[in-house]
Protein backbone atom coordinates (compact mmCIF):
# COMPACT_ATOMS: atom_id res chain seq x y z
CA UNK A 1 0.00 0.00 0.00
CA UNK A 2 1.62 3.13 -0.84
CA UNK A 3 -0.72 6.02 0.05
CA UNK A 4 -1.06 7.26 3.29
CA UNK A 5 -3.90 5.86 5.82
CA UNK A 6 -6.61 8.51 5.55
CA UNK A 7 -6.04 9.04 9.57
CA UNK A 8 -2.46 9.59 8.85
CA UNK A 9 -2.78 12.00 6.42
CA UNK A 10 -5.71 14.10 8.31
CA UNK A 11 -2.69 14.46 11.14
CA UNK A 12 0.19 15.30 8.98
CA UNK A 13 -2.31 17.77 7.40
CA UNK A 14 -3.47 19.30 10.62
CA UNK A 15 0.21 18.87 11.78
CA UNK A 16 1.22 21.32 8.19
CA UNK A 17 -1.10 23.50 8.83
CA UNK A 18 0.17 24.21 12.77
CA UNK A 19 3.41 24.61 11.30
CA UNK A 20 2.57 27.05 8.43
CA UNK A 21 0.22 28.80 11.13
CA UNK A 22 3.57 29.58 13.17
CA UNK A 23 5.61 30.39 10.85
CA UNK A 24 3.08 32.66 9.51
CA UNK A 25 2.61 34.22 13.31
CA UNK A 26 6.41 34.78 13.42
CA UNK A 27 6.61 36.50 9.96
CA UNK A 28 3.61 38.26 9.13
CA UNK A 29 1.95 38.81 12.89
CA UNK A 30 -1.56 38.13 13.14
CA UNK A 31 -2.89 40.19 11.01
CA UNK A 32 -1.14 38.81 8.34
CA UNK A 33 -2.03 35.04 9.66
CA UNK A 34 -5.43 35.03 7.47
CA UNK A 35 -6.40 30.99 6.88
CA UNK A 36 -6.31 31.58 3.05
CA UNK A 37 -2.13 32.45 3.46
CA UNK A 38 -1.97 29.82 6.34
CA UNK A 39 -3.53 27.18 3.74
CA UNK A 40 -1.19 28.21 0.88
CA UNK A 41 1.75 28.43 3.03
CA UNK A 42 0.66 24.30 4.24
CA UNK A 43 -0.20 23.50 0.41
CA UNK A 44 -3.12 22.77 1.65
CA UNK A 45 -6.59 23.44 0.34
CA UNK A 46 -8.91 26.11 1.79
CA UNK A 47 -11.54 23.77 2.55
CA UNK A 48 -9.31 21.32 3.73
CA UNK A 49 -8.08 23.73 5.92
CA UNK A 50 -11.15 24.67 6.99
CA UNK A 51 -12.30 20.84 7.83
CA UNK A 52 -9.54 20.82 10.74
CA UNK A 53 -10.32 24.37 11.78
CA UNK A 54 -13.41 25.91 11.16
CA UNK A 55 -12.06 29.60 12.64
CA UNK A 56 -9.00 30.80 12.60
CA UNK A 57 -9.21 30.68 16.70
CA UNK A 58 -9.51 27.19 16.26
CA UNK A 59 -5.74 26.85 14.51
CA UNK A 60 -4.53 29.14 17.25
CA UNK A 61 -5.85 27.44 20.29
CA UNK A 62 -3.87 24.03 18.08
CA UNK A 63 -0.69 25.96 17.65
CA UNK A 64 -0.31 27.27 21.04
CA UNK A 65 -0.67 23.74 22.37
CA UNK A 66 1.48 22.67 19.97
CA UNK A 67 4.02 25.28 20.92
CA UNK A 68 4.06 24.85 24.33
CA UNK A 69 4.54 20.93 23.97
CA UNK A 70 7.73 21.10 21.41
CA UNK A 71 8.99 23.97 24.21
CA UNK A 72 8.62 20.90 26.68
CA UNK A 73 9.75 18.64 24.50
CA UNK A 74 13.21 20.35 23.70
CA UNK A 75 13.86 20.69 27.38
CA UNK A 76 13.19 17.78 28.26
CA UNK A 77 15.68 16.96 25.50
CA UNK A 78 18.73 18.97 26.21
CA UNK A 79 17.67 18.10 29.91
CA UNK A 80 19.07 14.95 28.80
CA UNK A 81 22.25 16.59 27.29
CA UNK A 82 23.83 18.11 30.19
CA UNK A 83 26.17 16.55 32.41
CA UNK A 84 25.66 14.84 35.43
CA UNK A 85 27.62 16.46 38.77
CA UNK A 86 26.19 19.13 41.29
CA UNK A 87 26.51 22.46 39.39
CA UNK A 88 23.95 22.09 37.00
CA UNK A 89 23.15 25.79 37.53
CA UNK A 90 24.78 27.51 35.09
CA UNK A 91 23.96 24.59 32.06
CA UNK A 92 20.59 25.15 33.10
CA UNK A 93 20.55 28.71 33.44
CA UNK A 94 21.65 28.98 29.74
CA UNK A 95 19.21 26.59 29.09
CA UNK A 96 16.85 28.37 30.59
CA UNK A 97 17.76 31.59 29.47
CA UNK A 98 17.36 30.91 26.05
CA UNK A 99 14.17 29.51 26.06
CA UNK A 100 11.97 32.04 24.02
CA UNK A 101 14.96 33.84 21.76
CA UNK A 102 13.36 31.80 18.80
CA UNK A 103 10.70 31.89 16.07
CA UNK A 104 8.22 29.95 18.16
CA UNK A 105 8.55 32.76 21.36
CA UNK A 106 8.01 35.45 18.58
CA UNK A 107 4.92 33.56 17.03
CA UNK A 108 3.45 33.52 20.57
CA UNK A 109 4.48 37.05 21.20
CA UNK A 110 2.35 38.27 18.16
CA UNK A 111 -0.08 36.18 19.39
CA UNK A 112 -0.37 37.70 22.96
CA UNK A 113 -0.20 41.30 21.46
CA UNK A 114 -3.05 40.81 19.37
CA UNK A 115 -5.27 39.28 21.94
CA UNK A 116 -4.66 42.34 24.37
CA UNK A 117 -6.80 44.20 21.50
CA UNK A 118 -8.64 41.54 21.12
CA UNK A 119 -11.49 40.10 23.61
CA UNK A 120 -12.24 36.70 21.79
CA UNK A 121 -9.00 35.73 21.16
CA UNK A 122 -7.81 37.00 24.55
CA UNK A 123 -10.43 34.26 25.97
CA UNK A 124 -8.89 31.42 24.38
CA UNK A 125 -4.83 32.34 25.07
CA UNK A 126 -5.51 32.97 28.53
CA UNK A 127 -6.48 29.79 29.93
CA UNK A 128 -3.95 28.05 27.34
CA UNK A 129 -1.05 30.57 28.25
CA UNK A 130 -1.48 29.49 31.54
CA UNK A 131 -0.98 25.78 31.14
CA UNK A 132 2.01 26.25 28.53
CA UNK A 133 3.13 28.43 31.78
CA UNK A 134 2.73 25.73 34.51
CA UNK A 135 3.96 23.15 32.43
CA UNK A 136 7.16 25.54 31.74
CA UNK A 137 7.39 25.81 35.68
CA UNK A 138 7.17 22.31 36.92
CA UNK A 139 10.09 20.95 34.08
CA UNK A 140 12.35 24.36 35.42
CA UNK A 141 11.66 23.15 39.15
CA UNK A 142 13.01 19.72 37.72
CA UNK A 143 15.53 20.66 35.80
CA UNK A 144 16.92 22.80 38.93
CA UNK A 145 16.85 19.92 41.01
CA UNK A 146 14.78 22.90 42.77
CA UNK A 147 12.94 21.91 46.47
CA UNK A 148 10.06 24.06 45.97
CA UNK A 149 9.12 23.61 50.44
CA UNK A 150 12.31 25.67 50.77
CA UNK A 151 11.34 29.65 51.16
CA UNK A 152 11.62 31.32 48.28
CA UNK A 153 12.29 28.94 45.91
CA UNK A 154 9.15 28.78 43.98
CA UNK A 155 9.56 32.65 43.49
CA UNK A 156 13.34 31.91 42.21
CA UNK A 157 12.46 29.30 39.46
CA UNK A 158 9.14 32.07 38.53
CA UNK A 159 11.37 34.71 38.18
CA UNK A 160 13.64 32.79 35.77
CA UNK A 161 10.88 32.34 33.89
CA UNK A 162 9.58 35.62 33.90
CA UNK A 163 13.60 37.12 33.35
CA UNK A 164 13.84 34.18 30.18
CA UNK A 165 10.81 36.06 28.57
CA UNK A 166 12.02 39.67 29.05
CA UNK A 167 15.19 38.34 27.50
CA UNK A 168 13.03 36.99 24.76
CA UNK A 169 11.86 40.43 24.49
CA UNK A 170 15.28 41.85 24.61
CA UNK A 171 15.79 39.98 21.35
CA UNK A 172 12.99 40.60 19.25
CA UNK A 173 14.69 43.46 17.04
CA UNK A 174 18.54 42.47 17.85
CA UNK A 175 20.65 40.04 17.94
CA UNK A 176 21.26 39.91 21.93
CA UNK A 177 22.89 37.37 22.91
CA UNK A 178 26.23 38.59 23.85
CA UNK A 179 24.43 40.66 26.63
CA UNK A 180 22.46 37.42 27.39
CA UNK A 181 25.14 35.53 27.75
CA UNK A 182 26.72 37.86 30.66
CA UNK A 183 23.49 38.45 32.46
CA UNK A 184 23.43 34.31 32.26
CA UNK A 185 26.31 33.51 34.09
CA UNK A 186 25.30 35.93 36.63
CA UNK A 187 21.97 34.15 37.05
CA UNK A 188 23.35 30.85 37.06
CA UNK A 189 25.94 32.22 40.32
CA UNK A 190 22.63 34.05 41.80
CA UNK A 191 20.63 30.79 41.20
CA UNK A 192 23.30 28.19 43.40
CA UNK A 193 22.40 29.40 46.97
CA UNK A 194 18.80 29.12 45.95
CA UNK A 195 18.61 26.07 44.55
CA UNK A 196 19.83 22.33 45.01
CA UNK B 1 -4.37 88.11 25.69
CA UNK B 2 -6.83 85.50 25.99
CA UNK B 3 -4.52 83.35 23.42
CA UNK B 4 -2.22 80.95 23.88
CA UNK B 5 1.11 82.13 22.35
CA UNK B 6 1.84 80.57 19.19
CA UNK B 7 4.88 78.62 20.08
CA UNK B 8 3.11 77.64 23.32
CA UNK B 9 -0.37 76.29 20.82
CA UNK B 10 2.29 74.29 18.88
CA UNK B 11 3.86 72.61 21.72
CA UNK B 12 0.39 71.80 23.02
CA UNK B 13 -0.69 70.33 19.98
CA UNK B 14 2.47 67.88 19.74
CA UNK B 15 2.00 67.13 23.05
CA UNK B 16 -2.00 66.24 22.42
CA UNK B 17 -0.89 64.19 19.29
CA UNK B 18 1.48 62.09 21.04
CA UNK B 19 -0.57 61.55 23.98
CA UNK B 20 -3.30 60.15 21.73
CA UNK B 21 -0.90 57.59 19.55
CA UNK B 22 0.26 56.62 23.18
CA UNK B 23 -3.61 56.04 23.82
CA UNK B 24 -4.38 54.37 20.25
CA UNK B 25 -1.27 52.10 20.68
CA UNK B 26 -2.12 50.69 23.93
CA UNK B 27 -5.90 50.28 23.10
CA UNK B 28 -5.63 49.18 19.08
CA UNK B 29 -2.03 48.76 18.38
CA UNK B 30 0.03 49.46 15.65
CA UNK B 31 -2.55 48.33 12.46
CA UNK B 32 -5.06 50.76 15.03
CA UNK B 33 -3.32 53.90 15.10
CA UNK B 34 -3.70 55.65 12.07
CA UNK B 35 -2.91 58.74 11.63
CA UNK B 36 -6.74 60.21 10.90
CA UNK B 37 -7.43 58.16 14.18
CA UNK B 38 -4.70 59.43 16.29
CA UNK B 39 -5.94 63.28 15.05
CA UNK B 40 -9.52 62.84 15.66
CA UNK B 41 -8.70 61.48 19.45
CA UNK B 42 -6.48 64.40 19.89
CA UNK B 43 -8.75 66.57 18.55
CA UNK B 44 -6.98 68.26 15.97
CA UNK B 45 -7.76 68.13 11.76
CA UNK B 46 -6.02 65.88 10.05
CA UNK B 47 -3.58 68.81 8.15
CA UNK B 48 -2.34 69.83 11.36
CA UNK B 49 -1.62 66.66 12.84
CA UNK B 50 0.77 66.14 9.26
CA UNK B 51 2.31 69.31 9.99
CA UNK B 52 4.21 68.42 13.06
CA UNK B 53 4.53 64.82 12.04
CA UNK B 54 4.96 64.37 7.84
CA UNK B 55 4.39 60.07 8.30
CA UNK B 56 2.93 58.18 11.19
CA UNK B 57 6.99 56.59 12.05
CA UNK B 58 7.55 60.44 13.09
CA UNK B 59 5.01 60.68 15.14
CA UNK B 60 6.13 57.14 17.36
CA UNK B 61 9.76 57.96 16.98
CA UNK B 62 8.40 61.28 19.04
CA UNK B 63 5.98 58.97 20.93
CA UNK B 64 8.83 56.99 22.30
CA UNK B 65 11.26 59.52 22.84
CA UNK B 66 8.23 60.58 25.40
CA UNK B 67 7.40 57.62 26.71
CA UNK B 68 10.84 56.91 27.46
CA UNK B 69 11.36 60.53 29.51
CA UNK B 70 7.91 59.82 31.14
CA UNK B 71 9.33 56.82 32.50
CA UNK B 72 12.81 58.11 34.06
CA UNK B 73 10.49 60.86 35.13
CA UNK B 74 8.19 58.95 36.62
CA UNK B 75 11.10 56.79 38.80
CA UNK B 76 12.74 60.00 39.97
CA UNK B 77 9.77 60.96 41.55
CA UNK B 78 9.21 57.71 42.93
CA UNK B 79 12.67 57.28 44.03
CA UNK B 80 12.43 60.93 45.74
CA UNK B 81 9.49 59.54 47.93
CA UNK B 82 11.32 56.46 49.56
CA UNK B 83 12.40 56.44 52.95
CA UNK B 84 15.93 57.10 53.50
CA UNK B 85 18.22 54.28 55.32
CA UNK B 86 20.14 50.98 54.92
CA UNK B 87 17.44 48.58 53.26
CA UNK B 88 16.15 50.28 49.85
CA UNK B 89 16.54 47.07 48.23
CA UNK B 90 12.54 46.38 48.36
CA UNK B 91 11.13 49.76 47.64
CA UNK B 92 13.52 49.59 44.58
CA UNK B 93 12.96 46.16 43.46
CA UNK B 94 9.22 46.65 43.61
CA UNK B 95 9.31 50.29 41.90
CA UNK B 96 11.51 48.50 39.30
CA UNK B 97 9.73 45.41 38.56
CA UNK B 98 5.83 47.55 38.57
CA UNK B 99 7.97 49.16 35.67
CA UNK B 100 6.22 47.66 32.96
CA UNK B 101 2.54 46.83 34.27
CA UNK B 102 0.89 49.95 32.57
CA UNK B 103 -0.57 51.57 29.89
CA UNK B 104 2.64 53.09 27.89
CA UNK B 105 4.65 49.74 28.26
CA UNK B 106 1.58 47.93 26.12
CA UNK B 107 1.92 50.84 23.72
CA UNK B 108 5.77 50.37 23.47
CA UNK B 109 5.16 46.83 23.17
CA UNK B 110 2.33 46.98 20.07
CA UNK B 111 5.61 48.94 18.47
CA UNK B 112 8.16 46.13 18.74
CA UNK B 113 6.07 43.43 18.30
CA UNK B 114 4.96 45.59 14.73
CA UNK B 115 8.44 46.53 14.23
CA UNK B 116 9.72 42.59 14.30
CA UNK B 117 7.60 42.47 11.04
CA UNK B 118 8.60 46.05 9.67
CA UNK B 119 11.67 46.82 8.41
CA UNK B 120 11.06 50.60 7.92
CA UNK B 121 9.44 50.78 11.99
CA UNK B 122 12.47 48.72 12.90
CA UNK B 123 15.22 51.09 11.71
CA UNK B 124 13.56 54.19 13.89
CA UNK B 125 13.04 51.96 17.05
CA UNK B 126 16.43 50.27 16.99
CA UNK B 127 18.44 53.30 18.19
CA UNK B 128 15.44 54.81 20.11
CA UNK B 129 14.94 51.02 22.04
CA UNK B 130 18.98 51.39 22.73
CA UNK B 131 18.71 54.52 24.28
CA UNK B 132 15.50 54.31 26.03
CA UNK B 133 17.21 51.50 27.91
CA UNK B 134 20.42 52.74 28.90
CA UNK B 135 18.85 55.77 30.36
CA UNK B 136 16.40 53.29 32.58
CA UNK B 137 19.64 51.40 33.69
CA UNK B 138 21.30 54.33 34.33
CA UNK B 139 18.40 55.52 36.92
CA UNK B 140 17.97 51.60 38.46
CA UNK B 141 22.00 51.95 39.04
CA UNK B 142 21.33 55.28 41.23
CA UNK B 143 18.19 54.23 42.61
CA UNK B 144 19.85 50.80 43.83
CA UNK B 145 23.04 52.43 44.69
CA UNK B 146 25.28 50.03 43.08
CA UNK B 147 28.47 50.30 42.39
CA UNK B 148 28.83 48.58 38.97
CA UNK B 149 32.50 48.09 39.38
CA UNK B 150 31.71 44.90 41.69
CA UNK B 151 32.22 41.68 38.83
CA UNK B 152 28.49 40.46 38.19
CA UNK B 153 26.49 44.20 39.91
CA UNK B 154 26.10 45.29 36.05
CA UNK B 155 24.88 42.54 34.87
CA UNK B 156 22.30 42.04 38.24
CA UNK B 157 21.13 45.58 37.42
CA UNK B 158 20.00 44.53 33.72
CA UNK B 159 18.73 41.35 34.47
CA UNK B 160 16.60 43.20 36.99
CA UNK B 161 15.11 45.49 33.90
CA UNK B 162 14.67 42.35 31.66
CA UNK B 163 12.81 40.68 34.37
CA UNK B 164 10.46 43.62 34.86
CA UNK B 165 9.95 43.61 30.76
CA UNK B 166 9.26 39.59 31.87
CA UNK B 167 6.74 41.03 34.32
CA UNK B 168 5.02 43.17 32.09
CA UNK B 169 4.49 40.54 29.78
CA UNK B 170 2.78 38.77 32.10
CA UNK B 171 0.62 41.18 33.31
CA UNK B 172 -0.34 41.91 29.60
CA UNK B 173 -3.42 39.91 28.79
CA UNK B 174 -4.43 39.09 33.01
CA UNK B 175 -4.11 40.81 36.56
CA UNK B 176 -0.88 39.39 37.28
CA UNK B 177 -0.43 41.80 40.89
CA UNK B 178 -0.69 39.07 43.55
CA UNK B 179 2.17 37.00 41.61
CA UNK B 180 4.35 39.46 40.75
CA UNK B 181 4.29 41.13 44.47
CA UNK B 182 5.95 37.77 45.66
CA UNK B 183 8.62 37.46 42.95
CA UNK B 184 9.22 40.91 44.03
CA UNK B 185 9.59 39.77 48.13
CA UNK B 186 12.23 37.18 46.87
CA UNK B 187 13.95 39.12 44.70
CA UNK B 188 14.67 42.22 46.71
CA UNK B 189 16.37 39.17 48.77
CA UNK B 190 18.42 38.31 46.02
CA UNK B 191 19.63 41.79 45.26
CA UNK B 192 20.62 42.78 48.50
CA UNK B 193 24.16 40.94 48.56
CA UNK B 194 24.77 42.28 44.87
CA UNK B 195 23.85 45.88 45.31
CA UNK B 196 24.96 48.33 48.04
Amino acid sequence: MLREPRQERSRTTRRRLIDAAVECLAELGWHGTTMSVVAERAGVSRGAAQHHFPTREDLVVAAVGYLGDEQIEELRERAAALPAGPSRALPVARMLLDLYTGEKFRAALHLWVAASTDAALRAVLVPLQAKVGREAHRVAVELLGADESQAGVRETVQATLDLARGLGLANLLADDTARRQQITSQWAKMLEPVVG
